[in-house]
């Protein structure tokens, strides 16, 4: 199996996304190495030399997707036994004429603390404490408030959205105590316009739940059926925007609800 | 002010780690719009429509930033008034013939559900039950646990390497009842090779604490201090690989502490 690298003087996020995007169109496997923070020249040398073994081992070249700022590190790297992709090298020059203006690299400058950097963290502190359910009163500041069913995915989107985003992300779950006669509270009717819900298929919902409480009511494909049934019922009677999050990942539901909700985001 | 365009048929997060990087390298100041879900001929008609707006009331072209799986909506939007660029489109065919392998494009397949995407989710389920010292039974189970004073990341810190990396992080603080006899407690000794700290810059966290809690003693530059100068010296005491937060972001910690702590991520 061939090996890919994603290497970096930063974080090597940029490097990860870029190839990833690339691999993702061929079906074939990988293994994957990512190398961040090859800051020096000593550094660099290292991971040549990791690039070479693997060339030897894999007896096929391995694929390095880099972004480097510092050309000695970067000749350094792209002397190891390789294929390199260098997406901003080529790119770069093409921008430079339309824009007008010379490039000025800087490490770190992708992945580094932004003058937005404080409200994704006031935002990840705000969805912690306005996760579950277990306040309402802040309510006001949300941007959104997720609402479902237990295990429907609403924490770890609110949580993406807090982090990717700067987005403040409230989520309300809506119990087996609410079925008999379900209806919003009233916290969720002041705030009925920030609402979304999110919704998921029977079976799967069933699954997540028995991992969590093997046997139990709560787990059990009737006591399922019922809560998505009537959960679905109240979004269609009162018009929340909902997603089913049977198929889709995290960054897909997030970036969903970003675009339906119209949210305006706090990071670039 | 230029507008950037990020598109896609899918999240459009590739497009935006491809843009933000170019942009990076540029000293000015873009507008940003985010189009994802771009999925039929209807709405690439009126991402067009959007982009040529831009284009006129900018009187400058955007920069679109595209990554398309269909060619008839790509067509279609990059008909409109503006620079393209397309990076999967330019390293494709490079790849194709080192690969051997004609590429597969396939919608949403770089953020879509991976098969490692329940690891994800149960990694933000166990960083969220053992967030903040709640619980240290769970311990064994973690693949890291961050420690240091109230605020200076750690909560945002492990919620990334549970999103992204599929970490399960636990963290624990320090906190002023334990100032006067400064040592490792029995559930983090027993589990000390997974321990990694954080510090941060004493006036940073003044400034971090005074925002929370007005004039009390605990955001007191005193306080800080004392705080700061044990722990660190816990850390040294101690051998704890450790970190300062004050200029690193949360992409950036997380990177750091995958690479130092040689953490195997359970994502690509």
């Amino acid at each position: 199996m061939r090996t890919a690298f994603y290497i970096s003087d930063g974080t090597a996020l940029t490097s990860e996304a870029f190839g990833h995007a690339m691999l993702s169109l061929f079906p074939m496997k990988f293994k994957h190495r990512t190398l961040p923070f090859i800051d020096s020249l000593e550094k660099a040398q290292r991971c040549a030399h990791q690039i070479n073994l693997a060339a030897a081992e894999d007896d096929e070249k391995p694929l390095v997707f880099h972004t480097f700022v510092n050309t000695e590190i970067k000749r350094l790297v792209t002397q190891s036994d390789a294929i390199h992709y260098d997406f901003l090298d080529h790119f770069v020059g093409r921008m430079e004429a339309e824009l007008g203006v010379k490039a000025q690299p800087k490490t770190n400058r992708t992945h580094g603390i932004h003058q937005d950097y404080n409200f994704r963290i006031d935002a990840v502190d705000y969805t912690l404490a306005n996760d579950d359910g277990v306040s309402t009163r802040e309510y006001d500041q949300a941007d959104i408030i997720l609402i479902g069913a237990s295990r429907t995915g609403k924490t770890p989107t609110c949580l993406y959205l807090a982090l990717q985003y700067g987005i403040k992300a409230a989520n309300y779950p809506i119990t087996e105590d609410d079925m008999d006669n379900l209806q919003l509270s009233y916290d969720l009717k002041m705030h009925r316009h920030k609402l979304f819900g999110l919704t998921i298929d029977v079976e799967r919902l069933q699954h997540i739940r028995e991992a969590r409480r093997a046997n139990s009511r709560y787990a059990s494909l009737e006591q399922c059926q019922r809560e998505i049934d009537k959960i679905e019922n109240l979004y269609r009677q009162e018009a929340i925007p909902f997603l089913n999050s049977t198929h889709a990942s995290v960054e897909e539901l997030a970036a969903k609800i970003m675009d339906e909700a119209k949210l305006e985001r706090h990071r670039y």
